[in-house]
């Protein structure tokens, strides 16, 4: 399970083991926490002479396993380079052009120009198109000017914005002055470089407000503020004009033709963050799982009269709270992977079904994975009892840390729409005639399948190598998609006949949400069968077979009411479904210290006492003090 | 839903306002956090007169009353409350005799006897009859002599321990001398007050060893502590001797005949903790969805095609996400409401019938309201988006406090095994001819109806009215329980044979989880229902009748592959039901705020500015600096 770039991954931990300084205590205030998550950035980049800004562009492969190594040290320090080199520096890169890139490159790679991304404002965030900060081009000065219209408007939740920000891009609609009755043109939302702090002083500029927004459940690393604009000057120069410009004379020129190209093609480079944030949960149900399974085959509690205590990993329910997040976990490592490989490529290509492709994928696959990584997090601190509780043992932090990934970078609920709406948009590409994209081809087919009613002799196949035959587990996580999806498709044409388009889209959201998740369990299916069938040694192989099975019993046996609601299982194939898992759990309980030792994550990354390799209990009394 | 107490929580609330300085602030120390808890503590107790052990004794209604009102100002106060006397002074009085409650009731009561609850072990927390610390009679000076045997053995999580605690109940194996080959008898567990700390100089005593537990996920006010006996001698009359003594020669006599009995006696007088725990949880998951319930519904995004924002509880996902909780809420009122009146007339009576009941249902109650409250403050965090995450709305500090509620005073899988025993013992008797316990009674109907199979005719129903129909609902929740207590049972049989007893337990175990998650819902329906019908005003039962109606519909929807798998429900019957639970979400959703307003929660109690009654958005932004 080794990564490709694990030298620079150990340049990381060789960097931050040699400053024992720099490590997270347990316990720190939030101001002096974000003091040293930029110490900790400086000391890497300027120190380590690890340059991540470079990696960001042009081999993000590399920049991701660089944002894991560093989450695994702090996920506060993971998500400040993220906003410095992603968002900021990534903002400025690929929606700005040379000049952008020739003023700022080195200031943001060396830290001297530490900026923040001004997208989201106090009343929006999921509807990006409906910020309401503008930017009025004047003609006399040739200046674009920021304003806050409202308190509504205020930037807020902006990183590195309450303290160590020198520039802001910051998002605002652009307002051209016109010759008509109307007199201005709002030309949708763009971004533009906004100085909010002097480079020498790092006094606040005139006319900018900025507020702390305090104190967070968790992330207290990275500082994000609030701002608020009155009548701030920047020179036109500062729109990032990739995708539209301002001519000296105020005439507005694009290469993409509407407003909804424009933002589709702002927000499309965005795409990185959701990729770098589902791998990084990945990363997290990692290190959680490993935790909670080591503590889980030490701890003893209980047993057959007479006889030694059972280690509680030999309880059938802590094997259900476990194997199938063993198996999650597996399936996220070769999806994610598979995902941040098809970004690779898509940064180089820049092949349209590809875009099309990243973007989908990569909102589905962030929804998901850390909707579940959250879910986990909890079930893994329960699954340690007390001693889960304590916070060196890091589920605390972790999830604190966590919870936000299903938020930002789009709101999960929202993602899992963007998939539902690109599933739609190939099934009625099906239906007339359009060519389908490259990922979810298995449509073409598995549609035409649909159409029949299931068949009743399979529906009644219940043998163990019919179960774990992947042409049945495919076969049954695209059936449900396509059910879905053709049900929902006419559900909408219904509705949206007497609740117009949104109404109807609103009538089936929880459908709509089904579907994109269902089709995102199989997408992620898909990869791993892959990865078992292309595993070279047959030891490995079976042993990623059982986890892969688990894996998809499981999630079938989750929804068992919708197939056995359309008859795609009689009743006892169910029931061979449920006993099937239940004893796949148990078979994965049996190599499941092997399993996690293949993530390969030292101590030094675990770091929870009751999670050591060897001596755990010894090194958590002595930890307190014993 | 005001409760019956108000006066002195009012009360607890008066003078901890008119205390400023006593508000635990969002950033604060562990060492600050506990000695503001401490000093919380004194305050009520000593400045506002609040004197909470006696109703823990003779009034525990109006001492969950209180214990609630603390915990909706500090969770930690109200744990660290629970210690001293819940736990600490309630084992002096109930496991002790008169002695005891003459030498130790003031000195709880007024605080100066500080104290602990030293049952948990580093290896044993849920196996309680495992655990090793000793106490050896030494017959020459009349003492028992207490020891910690091995690492395994310190006691651990001991609240109170780090730093307040004066003294301990100390629970170890008593070990008397014999005159036999082996020398000494072990007699099982028994709690001893044992001095830890001088009550003048506070200065820890000789032979005793306590370390500090360190930083918890949350309930950082309270000081839990380890410990470490070496040879601590105490006088005979610290064993508290209510179910057995030792005499002046080392004679063990009790009124009981067996250890279990004794152990179970021990036991069954801690139960408290879990009723407090049950109804605690209940009212946290009201303020959670109070906060989430009324932000979704000042928060607007996206909408029709140019109108205004939808507020997002219109949106049919975060219906789903919110109604069916508040529901559940609604639920979790009446059932421990319930749940406290009856183990009030349980500590009036001692009806043995009765104490079975509470037992069980406190252990049912608690595992299931926790875990579901636990659950769903992330999806309250979730669906307040970004603002969610803000340290001053709650969800975090909730969460973390509130997360160890699944696991202390019983872990919550183990206490649903609790439950599925009682059941199983309970169906023994059935069929042994047996009587059946008060709670449960309903088995006796529905076993019979469960040994013929379910009616085609009614499979087919699908009418509002049916479905609404509190008779169908139960008759669902009841068949479902009967159903699987039936097929655990015959399930264990079989198992047994070839896998001994505790083999087949654990064979078994999910689907016995599964039984008692299935029971408890049934039970907390039964409320539910009678709360209705009780219900005087025909509006307000209109308005209650929709809410049960959801939680009865969404909790039967949730397992609809069972339902279906024994044909229960034909297709279109589980397809109606899952449209009307969705119908009833929205519903629900139109009178969300009065049901909210209903808990009548005090700004000052919610504290979230983005749940403020007024202005919210504008306290918001000034709470940060505006």
């Amino acid at each position: 399970m080794k990564g490709k770039y694990r030298e620079i991954q150990e340049k990381v931990f060789d960097y931050l083991n040699s400053r024992p300084e720099l490590v997270t205590p347990v316990e720190i205030s939030m101001k002096e926490h974000r003091e040293l998550c930029m110490r900790q950035l400086l000391g890497l980049v300027r120190e380590a002479g690890i340059r991540p800004f470079r990696y960001c562009i042009e081999d993000p492969q590399k920049y991701f396993a660089i944002i894991e190594a560093v989450g695994s040290v702090d996920i506060s320090l993971a998500i400040k380079m993220g906003v410095q080199f992603s968002l900021w520096g990534g903002s400025v890169i690929n929606l700005g052009t040379k000049k952008h890139k020739e003023k700022y490159f080195d200031g943001i790679d060396n830290l001297e120009y530490m900026g923040c991304f001004a997208m989201t404002e106090l009343h929006h965030g999921s509807n990006v198109q409906g910020l309401q900060t503008v930017a009025t081009f004047d003609p006399i000065t040739d200046e674009f000017i920021i304003d806050t219209p409202n308190d509504g408007a205020i930037k807020w939740w902006i990183g590195n914005a309450a303290v160590h920000g020198k520039f802001a891009t910051v998002f605002s609609r652009l307002i051209l002055p016109t010759h008509d009755k109307e007199g201005i043109s709002d030309m949708g939302v763009h971004a533009f470089i906004v100085p909010i702090r002097d480079l020498k002083t790092h006094q606040i500029l005139p006319g900018i407000e900025i507020h702390d927004c305090g104190h967070k459940i968790g992330l207290n690393g990275v500082d994000n503020g609030a701002l608020r604009f009155s009548s701030v000057r920047i020179p036109r120069d500062n729109l990032l004009n990739r995708f539209g410009d301002v001519s000296r004379d105020g005439k507005y020129t694009s290469s993409l033709p509407t407003i909804n190209k424009r933002f589709a093609a702002t927000l499309g480079e965005l795409v990185g963050g959701r990729v770098s944030l589902a791998s990084s949960s990945a990363s997290v149900l990692k290190v959680a799982a490993t935790i909670a399974i080591r503590y889980s085959l030490l701890r003893q509690q209980f047993g057959p009269p007479k006889q030694p205590e059972l280690s509680i990993l030999d309880y059938q329910s802590h094997q259900h709270k476990l194997m199938p997040m063993l198996a999650s976990t597996y399936a996220f490592h070769f999806a994610t992977l598979h995902l941040v490989e098809m970004y690779s490529q898509m940064k180089k290509s820049h092949d349209e079904l590809l875009v099309g492709d990243v973007h989908a994928l990569s909102a589905g696959l962030k929804a998901y994975v850390t909707s579940y990584t959250a879910k986990s997090l909890s079930i893994c601190r329960e699954a340690c009892g007390g001693h889960g509780y304590a916070a060196v043992n890091q589920f605390g932090s972790l999830r604190n840390d966590h919870d936000i990934f299903q938020t930002f970078e789009g709101d999960n609920t929202v993602l899992l729409q963007q998939v539902a709406v690109d599933l739609l948009k190939q099934y009625q590409e099906k239906f007339q005639g359009g060519t389908l994209a490259v990922t979810w081809n298995y449509l073409r087919e598995s549609m035409k399948a649909y159409l029949s009613q299931p068949n009743p002799v399979t529906a009644r196949w219940e043998g163990e190598d019919h179960l774990r035959d992947p042409k049945f587990q495919l076969d049954a996580f695209r059936y449900r998609t396509s059910r879905l999806l053709h049900s929902v498709a006419v559900r909408l044409r219904k509705h949206s006949k007497t609740l117009g388009g949104f109404g109807a889209w609103n009538r089936c959201l929880n459908h709509l949400l089904t579907l994109a998740e269902s089709h995102i369990e199989s997408v992620i299916l898909v990869k791993f069968v892959e990865a078992v069938q292309s595993c070279p040694d047959a030891s490995n192989r079976a042993s990623l077979k059982l986890v892969c099975d688990l894996y998809a019993l499981d999630r079938i046996w989750n929804d068992i009411g919708t197939y056995r609601n359309v008859d795609y299982v009689a009743p006892n194939k169910a029931k061979a479904i449920h006993k099937l898992s239940e004893y796949l759990s148990f078979q994965v309980r049996s190599i499941a210290k092997e399993l996690v030792d293949a993530f390969d994550l030292p101590d030094r990354i675990i770091r929870a006492p009751i999670a050591m390799q060897s001596e755990a209990y010894a090194q958590y009394t002595q930890r307190v003090g014993f």
